[in-house]
């Protein structure tokens, strides 16, 4: 084990979004992250395995949130808003990134296989949360139903306030989107 | 031009769908699907770009089609009941494939990039129908909102359709699977 480096991880992806705004993605390396950071590229290592997972580490941590907040919610509340609740939750830590997300968001926007990653990522994403409402009991369509109206409702929602341009909280933008879409919904024809 | 081949298309598709199924996609060459279709590679490059595109080149098609109905709409219908009714015109032409779908779903289900590729035309198909519904005035976060959520009912009833075991039409599921979501949302908390 290396020696403590007080947030290492934050700095580091600091450092990589800094030099792939200014340098490009493409061009950037995993030295040149790491000598911006002030620290090793061992350390970055430890952190990170290239420098694509920069981008995305946090993806798991949110998809545990996610399963572990529809499996929290109470039984007597309807797929649709567990998995509104358990979105909210993600957008809610999710808010101190806002600084940065506008930053990661252009990286992602000009790479084809960088879009291909996130759209991955929020596939998985749908996928944990339709298995997550299946274990609570939801008949599998109606959870996969639900889990990817959820994450094309957070899709749109992320894509608004990461491109910046919003000055509401990524939550706030969540709930007023489940909103349209229910109003979209009932005002349609039977 | 070579000589008139009759539907050298769905021949070659057929032989495709038959060779990865017997040894598999990756051991599939285009000789071996033309040599299958009695027809030369030639003929098979004149229809589609290599092997992968065997499997994706009707996406085009249905793209356009979307888009197209959704111009065609009634202009009181709700963008909701848009995004529906051009999704139920797709899924109606599909079900002259409901032979092959099965097939053709298995061999993309085994293959993490052919289900990325499968991904990629669902957003594509998305974009396209949240411009469409932004051409006919829809304010941009509602058109991308019913746009990605009807995509991501057509995805899941595709889905129980195209894997087999469903005797209903992929119309069909896709309406009920339209109105579980309706359900849904009118039942969740305003």
């Amino acid at each position: 084990m290396g020696r403590w480096e007080p947030d290492a991880r934050g700095r580091l992806e600091m450092a990589a979004l800094e030099l792939y705004a200014e340098h490009g993605y493409d061009q950037t390396t995993v030295a040149a992250i790491a000598e911006r950071a002030g620290l090793s590229e061992r350390t970055f290592f430890r952190h990170f395995s290239d420098k694509r997972e920069v981008l995305f580490s946090r993806g798991t941590v949110l998809e545990d949130l996610l399963t572990a907040s529809v499996a929290d919610a109470p039984a007597e509340a309807t797929p649709y808003d567990v998995v509104a609740a358990a979105l909210e939750a993600t957008a809610t830590l999710l808010e101190g990134r806002r600084e940065i997300a506008p930053r990661r968001q252009a990286v992602i926007d000009a790479h084809p296989e960088l879009r291909e990653r996130e759209l991955g990522k929020m596939t998985a994403w749908a996928a944990a949360l339709t298995s997550a409402l299946g274990e609570r009991g939801v008949e599998p369509r109606l959870a996969g139903l639900v889990a990817q109206t959820g994450i094309a409702v957070f899709r749109v929602s992320f894509e608004t306030w990461a491109r910046g341009g919003a000055t509401e909280d990524l939550a706030e933008i969540l709930r007023d989107s489940f909103a349209e879409l229910r109003n979209a919904t009932v005002t349609s024809s039977p």
